[in-house]
């Protein structure tokens, strides 16, 4: 059973759920904790008519529906489509913190979270700096890291939602060797091989200490210690050179040192359809790689390729654990 | 007329100048800087055939033969193929040095460089950061920026070869505001139209202050001033986000914060034919955009296209100047 968060309600995440349904792209046993007036209100909008059923427990599940644990929350009333609001950020929030729940007590297999706007939940948590902080906080967990997986291309990440300055205190030994050990834990879940490339940190790798000296003090040091450990693992590769071997078959996946490190390949390559995946949780979790998208909210028009790819990896990853 | 650096002697350098030269993909009067006698090893080492003639003055070309304004400072025996050498590194400096001299002359109307070696240029000058910082210091210029230009693409630099703790202190508006009006000055020269994206720093570009301040004191400041002088330049946009954008044509560059953020997105795309240009400099300069390729060097087959490039978009800012 997979649990699906649907997202801020003022965002695409309740659209993309219902669409997702009606195209028959999610064929595993799964159900939405949201707000059921919300996702009827966006049903009736849309012209979807999907039949939704208000769940009264986690395991009261009706074949034909799309099943909805209730959060009781919003109604029609509360959305501000398209908008900040705190309604939304307070909604958006209390499903996660659901979702983890009922993950840590078994009753799902595995999490799927829909957008939420950080802003908007910054007006309820003002130390919110996204799901994948907040999830791991829930589930008492500091070693953890975020994959980004495309068709073309996986990736992995030192550090993530912090500034560039706070990024580079993340470039350690420990944290890279943590961060390599993830990664090869999941890669080995999803491809046949599990060939590790570890990025440098500053330009070419620093050049032999040139300009930056973390490749040598902490990049190489962590990429023997994994070697020690019996891993496919080499580096430090320059950044400008990592992601194109990557592509062309070298790697299997790319250890990066900072958040558009990792980002900025993949967006490139695969715009819309890359999945987002925490590793190092207790609990499987995937997610869309998009924002809210309010610009175009509750229009019928987003793309729900991201969230069928998640959710897709959400029930490999569960059949392989 | 268009003057050509031959590189470092043990890289892949004299091969490519002799192979392109071979391809007649050079539709425009040029001679190399360089020394004769290992040029004329490379070609007979090569079985390739190529006329060569010894100039006695930067005037003295001779058609039909590939021309060479011998540096007299190396031959066969001085050679350490595919190697660090100091007399690689010293020879390729002067042959720099001395190309920059004929271009401040007006003895050549641009300069296309050739791949060298900074570690070897280090063992006769240990403060050598690169090509472009040494050019810019010969034409005595402090404001300068590196451009890569590929087909899909085009990225400036508000820094190059600095370790990325020392990138930080280059993103501040005044750097930013003279890299887009060097951004601005080239690309219409190259493109029909020029709109300039400028990317952020931080991952999101800082979500207004979340992670980080760079967006919000510097970047944005220097994006109004751009605009004010008339210039149409938008930002800053996420890092993540803004290449995939230029790619779709809603941008003709992109002011990159750091060097491997412009980098890596090309690099990606368009591995082994992308340029460099020198931007603010008070003579053309254009350039291979990859190294000396020791693990290649004189086997014949290292790609001419990156050269190629290099030389036709050299004869392209020529027309345009």
């Amino acid at each position: 059973m997979i649990g699906i968060t649907s997202g801020d309600p003022n965002g695409v995440g309740p659209e993309i759920l219902l669409r997702a349904y009606q195209s028959k792209k999610m064929p595993y046993p799964f159900f939405t904790i949201g707000d059921y007036e919300v996702l009827k209100y966006c049903n009736h909008h849309l012209h979807l008519d999907i039949p939704l059923y208000k769940m009264t427990s986690p395991s009261d599940i009706q074949g034909g529906y799309l099943n909805v644990l209730d959060a009781g929350m919003l109604t029609e009333k509360d959305l501000s489509i398209g908008k900040i609001s705190r309604k939304g950020g307070e909604a958006s929030l209390r499903y996660i913190d659901k979702t983890v729940e009922l993950a840590i007590n078994r009753d799902i297999e595995a999490m799927v979270t829909l957008p939420v706007n950080k802003e908007a939940i910054r007006l309820v948590n003002k130390n919110f700096r996204g799901h994948t902080d907040h999830i791991a906080a829930l589930c008492n967990v500091n070693t953890y890291s975020m994959m980004l997986v495309s068709d073309k291309l996986i990736v992995t990440h030192i550090s993530m939602h912090v500034s560039m300055k706070e990024a580079l205190d993340y470039v350690v030994k420990e944290r890279i060797i943590d961060v390599i050990r993830l990664t090869h834990d999941a890669v080995k879940k999803l491809r046949p091989r599990v060939r590790i490339a570890v990025s440098g940190l500053n330009p070419h790798a620093g050049e032999h200490g040139a300009f930056g000296t973390e490749e040598i003090n902490d990049i190489k040091p962590a990429v023997l210690t994994a070697v020690s450990e019996g891993m496919n693992v080499h580096g430090p590769i320059p950044p400008d050179t990592v992601f194109y071997q990557a592509v062309q078959g070298k790697f299997d996946a790319v250890v990066c040192m900072y958040h558009d490190q990792g980002h900025i390949p993949v967006k490139l390559l695969d715009f819309e359809n890359a999945v987002n995946v925490t590793l190092g949780l207790p609990v499987i979790r995937t997610s869309v790689d998009h924002g809210t998208a309010y610009d175009i909210a509750w229009q019928g028009k987003a793309s729900i390729q991201s969230f069928c790819n998640a959710f897709n990896l959400a029930e490999q990853l569960i059949r392989k654990d």
